[in-house]
């Protein structure tokens, strides 16, 4: 038989690993969300694009905001993208630099958009992307705000870069 | 000294971590098979390739069927393949949107093939890939099938990148 | 109340559980650590590209091998980084084959440099990477040796990326 003490012991490390496993899990999720972004616009999948974003989150491009899931599942019938996906195109994502608080995480990447021009593919947007997350009431992860930002030299996506480093630096 | 309850108590939360901890590392082992793809062509390693696949998984492309193992690791001497090799390529995976259902998985991401071409890369393909894996006897994954796409437009590719978000929509 | 002998059987699976999510966290905090690389460099923060490297770690390309995590930060200052910067330009890391033993592990992946050309980016590198790595004092893993390659159709890249894949093969 074992004492109370053993017990209490046992107890604390369930506990630990309770909570190491569900930042992995986090982990994992918020990296498969970023993951179905490219599949779903170039997979003109607009259920599947509006479930990433919270019901009232946005995503900013120097061209536009998207405010509100509904807006950004509109994407893939915008002409704009229709013009990118027609030749053939893949919107591809780096594995994230995440940064996990709790029920929020900012996760930042690039992002390059490959479109075909004949037998080559061409990268005709490389971007910077902060991503920040929220877990929703039914636990899973959602985006509330996108940051897309041209890598063309200028210190705004930069800064969105470097900013990504500094909470877990 | 603890009750009997008490106990069932912590046999359920292990069980239960167990469960997760299990789930997080299929999810891994998924994750580092397909990223050793490129590395098993690119550096001509026939056994490694072959490895990666069961023994009679197929690997589908536009130009080619290859039925089982052994033909996939014979890509590794292809005419075709050594086309791509010799001036310097580098087949690279982005990160997969995977659903585990136990001892299978389907696995969706981007493949990219760079050539060089004098002192720039050229993306030579680029393509949607669906794979069905399988957790081997030995409890390793492997690829019991694997379709690749190119993204030239088709609705062959586009289809196959939104069927990968639908299991965990 | 339960036996001595049940206790113990709890105890060893928490002890496996224990080792398995350190390792699970020890690949999560290997593949964060080389996705730091790209923001590093292109957001420009010599602090955070020095905290990725040990004191006398070093960083081999074919131009250059920086000794030090003071050379390696100082990359952000160098004139031919300048260049790349410049105009636009994303370092970006594929996701690692990773091999863990303890304190130390190797990783190997692709790195592609895309720099802006008017309105595309051209892939002005691609390369082969090993990185060897440490478990640090503070827990934190860092960067011993990084070796780059470029994807030229020399045996030097092909043979790094093949000796990635023979640790877990």
């Amino acid at each position: 038989m074992i004492g109370e003490g053993a017990n209490e012991g046992v107890l604390a490390r369930l506990a630990a690993l309770e909570a190491r496993v569900r930042e992995l899990e986090d982990h994992a999720a918020i990296c498969q969300l970023i993951a179905r972004y490219g599949p779903a616009v170039d997979g003109m999948r607009r259920a599947a694009l509006r479930a990433m974003w919270t019901p009232h989150g946005t995503y900013e491009t120097e061209h536009h905001v998207f405010r509100g899931a509904d807006e950004v599942g509109a994407i893939v019938d915008d002409p704009m993208h229709l013009g990118f996906v027609e030749p053939g195109c893949a919107h591809v994502m780096s594995h994230p630099v995440v940064t996990l608080q709790g029920d929020t995480a900012v996760a930042t990447n690039y992002s390059r958009v490959y479109q075909r021009h004949g037998t080559t593919w061409a990268v005709v947007r490389a971007a910077a992307n902060r991503w920040e997350l929220v877990r929703a009431s039914d636990g899973g992860w959602r985006v509330e705000r996108r940051v897309n930002r041209l890598l063309n030299g200028s210190e705004l996506a930069r800064s969105l870069l470097a900013n990504g480093l500094e909470a877990n630096a």
